[in-house]
């Protein structure tokens, strides 16, 4: 054991790993593009290579550590097992091929598992969204509210846009991020005039409650 | 009412009472839904349960409050009151199916009411009103004074978006929101080709009040 | 002149004032919709009465100002002068009918005149412009630079878009605010496939630029 | 070599520095008109004298320089010397006309290194670029797994947008700017019903990011 916790702590392994994760990604990359036979058989063997050191790597570490209940506490020792383990899916097998490439995609993620400051980072986002729960579960009331008003009245209007409360709450959205708003006002418009109210309340009050989400992160960063 | 009182501050009926507009907003959604006759009576029914519910644990706030008149001097009593009262209209009457399909929705409002943090948060939200009230009268100047302006210069070229003061600030808001915000541009260009100024300082104008507004609030919040 | 510093610190005649400007601009928003002939003559009546009674009220204000040298050393005096009498000109003009019609919706104007907490509103808004004077020549300059770019590179493609310097700041601007911009983009793309780099170049230059824009306000702000 | 010094500390001589790029930054934008020949002729010779006037300046400035070893110390010094000794290339070769053209825009970045706000702003932008590389390269990582993703899945529903993982990249920064997202995703959710999701929490991910970025500067210039 002593000999794993030593190449676990090398400097030399450790820019391995960093190494083979980027091929990794670059490799996820490359297969987005054409490819002649040769080459795509070649990605398949890099790929497999890719796998097997992943499953080293972390057999290597999960030898090294101590006490062996410790290794699974680690949010990020579960987070690099789960993608390595997810990736050992064939990728040659024609059913499985679409969710084999998919899954292997993940793998850019152990960046984020090896880079410690990347680590922080993501942490801190997390921990930044409790405080904000309550903001985004009153815009998701306001949300709601909208989108069942608006597939009560505008479902004969446009069912694509406003056929069920689902569909109304993705054209909600599309409502705030400003996309073709117009488009879809001026369509409810011309059966509900006053429609305009509907859209014009709903972007002042979404834009009202996310000022305040962005005040309150704000405020809660400065704090600290 | 000692056992009002008790039934008002049980746990048991508490968590009733959530679970029964938690239960009125899946409602509100599932009606949205095309559904064959037979769920659609279970749904009117359910509806009637509701209405039924609400107005019982309404009447048990009442009666379990002391003093009635404090009752309706708190805001969200009178809130709450208002919602069960009106989603009293038949929803299964022909003329006014619309109107009570609609009413229902607002049902869901009862969440915030229901939910502490909720109401602490929309009261501290309306709080932060007066202190933008006079950049907002000062923003709602400027975009008078340009839809004046527009509905001068452009009624001729385009009146579905210049055709008189109201439609013009719809139009603003529109372009405020850079919603395809060069169409009715280009549009006005081709018979005025320095119109581009009017759009221009619009933009500036109201992104320097709307600027100046969230650091107003962001100002504001700092100094609590 | 004692009588007319009563009148001018009187609180009816400043009731009246405030009512006048009110009605000044309503009718300035009337004149924008189609009236009969009638009340079109209404109007012309009004206007000609507006005009008589702020041409009234600045003459009771300036008699009543001591030192008739620091009557126009006020910036809202000459503000308030200037807009009443420019609004002067004769509305049945026909040759000038237009003119007349716009320069007598800047009388919307003098609510800020009138309303103290605007008139330090805006003078706090322009206060805050100086601080902001270099990043906005940072951001010209940006702006000059790649619409000269745009301007010799892409001209033959789209001159609409990218004819002279001028038009390809308006067509920046209008990248700026992502109005359809990946169609100016895609455009342009299949002549230089590479002309992306110029587009995010352009996008990220502008956005840190206007990022800092805001930050420099904010701390501005925030120190005094 | 102390007539040098004179000359380079001299008030008129500074002025005409500056006189002289801001004419070569007209001269760039002038250009981008249609012009007559002999006009042509003239914008020419300015250009030749302009850039014989900036050589002739660097000369002086290098040559004022005490110790010749600091002059390419100073990124300033480099940067000017850079600009003018590329624009020396000659734009009436018809090779490298367009070439030479483009070269001589830079020159208005000659404006940032002669104004010394201009040149701390520039300074102050590029130190807050550090404290932000990890949040970029958080930001890269999730558009790059989506990219991925996005060039798996939706290959075939649109090879203009999704052929490949650069033109993914690209067409995933087009919906983080909300350029006409929703067109993006209806497409591919004629195939892919779920892929709303995809969309929604790139969305997310990214704008949660961008927050942090902008927060993390304004705590950053906050401390100083
Ligand atoms: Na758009
Ligand atoms: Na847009």
């Amino acid at each position: 054991q002593q000999r794993f916790i030593a190449i676990r702590s090398n400097k030399l392994f450790e820019s391995i790993v960093v190494a083979v994760i980027i091929a990794s990604a670059l490799l996820v990359g490359a297969k987005t593009y054409e490819m002649p036979p040769t080459i795509q058989s070649v990605t398949l063997l890099l790929d497999w290579f890719i796998s097997a050191f992943f499953l080293l790597e972390i057999t290597i570490r999960f030898i090294a550590e101590p006490n062996k209940k410790h290794f699974f506490r680690d949010f990020w020792n579960v987070f690099d097992t789960l993608i390595v383990l997810v990736s050992l899916i064939p990728a040659d097998d024609t059913d499985l091929a679409l969710v084999a490439r998919l899954v292997r995609v993940f793998r850019v993620l152990r960046m984020i598992s090896i880079i410690p400051e990347l680590r922080i980072l993501l942490v801190s986002l997390f921990k930044a969204l409790p405080q904000l729960s309550y903001v985004m579960l009153l815009m998701f009331i306001i949300f709601y509210i909208y989108a069942a008003v608006g597939a009560t009245l505008f479902e004969d209007i446009n069912p694509d846009l406003w056929g069920d409360i689902t569909i109304s709450l993705l054209t909600l959205f599309r409502v705030m991020t400003f996309e073709d708003w117009t488009d879809v006002m001026y369509e409810t418009m011309e059966v509900y005039p006053l429609s305009w109210i509907f859209y014009l309340t709903f972007i002042f009050f979404t834009a009202f409650a996310f000022l305040n989400m962005v005040i309150g992160i704000v405020v809660g960063v400065m704090e600290q």
